[in-house]
């Protein structure tokens, strides 16, 4: 499994390729299942969350399949309070506000909070492309808690985290192992590998993130089993950093040059990414121009993915994705 | 001045402080001055505009006034079709589709398309702190152009830049010209130094600033008789490519860590900012030890104004901020 081989560091036949977001909106037969239903039904439909993740990978012939679900499955598995709003995203009725809000995020028993992910990722897990987890790290997953939903400024994440830096430790720890027993659910029940989410954290500095962050999402690549990916969005100042936690491939948005990433880490980690997704709704052909100089960027040497540097855009025309699988395969790696 | 003379590296007798977005919604003189009323008629208001202006210098004693206006007013006086909504932003009800749109950017006539703003400068010409004037940078307000309004991935604007760079040029080119009359006629009125802000600009990699929007950021600057200064969100990738444009200071967010970029640049450029305004939510202590730790890593040489690296958050304290140009004032600098 050429997608397994490359996290791997080894040689593969092709370069292995998948978008994040690759199952969602951009696809008419995702549209055709999903109708306005809740995504949070969805997902605790293993049927309906089976077909959703295997969609792109009929469609496409990516070389991964990612589950259908959502970095905030497991808090909502054991918090009533929060849900996902159609047009806005995970919103918490009742935000984190101080120490008492710690004993809501109790320890998530996998088995009984969230069967239907694992009937899902069993039944996901005998396909003929590697099944990929996922959990959203503990900066990512607190700033959806303090601030009560998606935020541009996350400046009460930022204003609890100085404010009182031991309860966002804390905070942050209890996160760290929800997303750990998450992912470790996962992996039992047949992922192969795990890609960690840490979407906002591009927003710290490098010293906050090194005093308030690192430690935690170290904590969860330290006793994950499988190969891990490591996902930010525009944390270009911040890969040093989050290269010293551990993950084994990391997940770069466009910000950062792709031939200084492969040169600079590329023995050390594989490297994952980095298409800009708003090239998508460009012209086919200005996109596959982008496709190839992002293929050449990414060199001869083993231990790269094709991916996006974010999710697939909702507008995106699925016939060009399905086209860049076919470019991307066409490159020539010897 | 001590302002102007850090914007000139000139040793100063205190480190002199203003903040982004000091004129607005934290100050209750502010909101009951503009209630619930248009902001752009608040703008077209010279003596409106004028109170707004010095409310925050009288208040805080902030070592600069900047004008109270918005980067798309020159774009709205002459397009009818854009609008600042409360709570939203600018918007385009027509947006920039084609090439056909670019005659809608027709050259301003500061005297008969902005007169209020001429009238609001002149006024504000003579106070005991100089006037910082403002304009949009070509890529931010082509943003607005082609997205409608505020966009989170300004997709469509690089979608454009890459189908059609000419376009994307010429776009670019018209707009240079526009913020360039903007900036002059505020200069010829009393406008002391001007802050071109490309606040969107730091999604870009910095191949494609390079390529596309760089030269008319620096045909602005070159233009300019009076200081100027750059600001951008999230540019710590772009710094190097942006220093070439030729501000006379650099305005940083705070991922750029201040302390290197005071090394790096600090001899070449004044550099201005760069706390975090999340930090302002937290206690006044822990707000004040960050605005402590700023100015340590600022460094004892000169060229180098206090600044936040975004505008004052609406929910922000104002005493927090009258408090901060004191310790600021304080600081010694021998």
């Amino acid at each position: 499994m050429r997608f397994l081989s490359a996290c791997g560091l080894q040689k593969t036949d092709k370069i292995p390729v998948w978008f994040m977001r690759q199952a969602g909106r951009s696809l008419p037969e995702y549209r055709a299942l999903r109708k306005t239903g809740d995504i949070l039904a969805a997902i605790r439909n293993p049927e309906v969350a089976y077909e959703i993740t295997m969609q792109p990978v009929h469609r496409h012939k990516v070389d991964a399949a990612i589950l259908f679900c959502d970095i905030v499955v497991p808090l909502a598995a054991i918090d009533p309070s929060i849900s996902i709003v159609p047009g806005t995203g995970p919103v918490i009725s009742s935000p984190f506000r101080g120490r008492s809000d710690l004993a809501r995020i109790r320890d998530l028993d996998p088995e009984e909070d969230i069967p239907y992910v694992l009937e899902t990722v069993k039944a996901l897990s005998n396909q003929e492309v590697p099944l990929i987890g996922f959990a959203g790290a503990p900066f990512t997953l607190a700033s959806y808690l303090i601030e009560g939903g998606p935020s541009r400024d996350h400046a009460r994440t930022k204003a609890l985290m100085i404010d009182d830096p031991q309860l966002f430790q804390d905070l942050l720890s209890r996160l760290a192992r929800l997303s750990s027993s998450f992912l470790d659910a996962q992996i039992q029940a047949g992922a192969r590998a795990v890609q960690l989410f840490d979407s906002w954290v591009g927003t710290l500095s490098k010293q906050d993130y090194v005093a308030h962050v690192q430690a935690h999402t170290r904590e969860i690549f330290e006793n994950v089993a499988v190969p891990t990916i490591h996902y930010g969005l525009g944390t270009d100042h911040l890969i040093e950093s989050i290269s010293q936690t551990g993950p084994r491939v990391i997940s770069l948005d466009w910000r950062t040059p792709l031939d200084l990433a492969r040169t600079r880490y590329g023995s050390r980690f594989a490297i994952q990414g980095n298409l800009d997704p708003s090239v998508l709704l460009a012209s086919p052909e200005a996109a596959f121009a982008q496709v190839r100089s992002t293929l050449i960027k990414a060199g001869p040497e083993p231990g790269y993915i094709f991916n996006l540097g974010h999710g697939v855009l909702p507008e995106t025309d699925p016939e060009i994705l399905t086209e860049i699988v076919k470019i991307v395969h066409d490159h020539d790696v010897k």
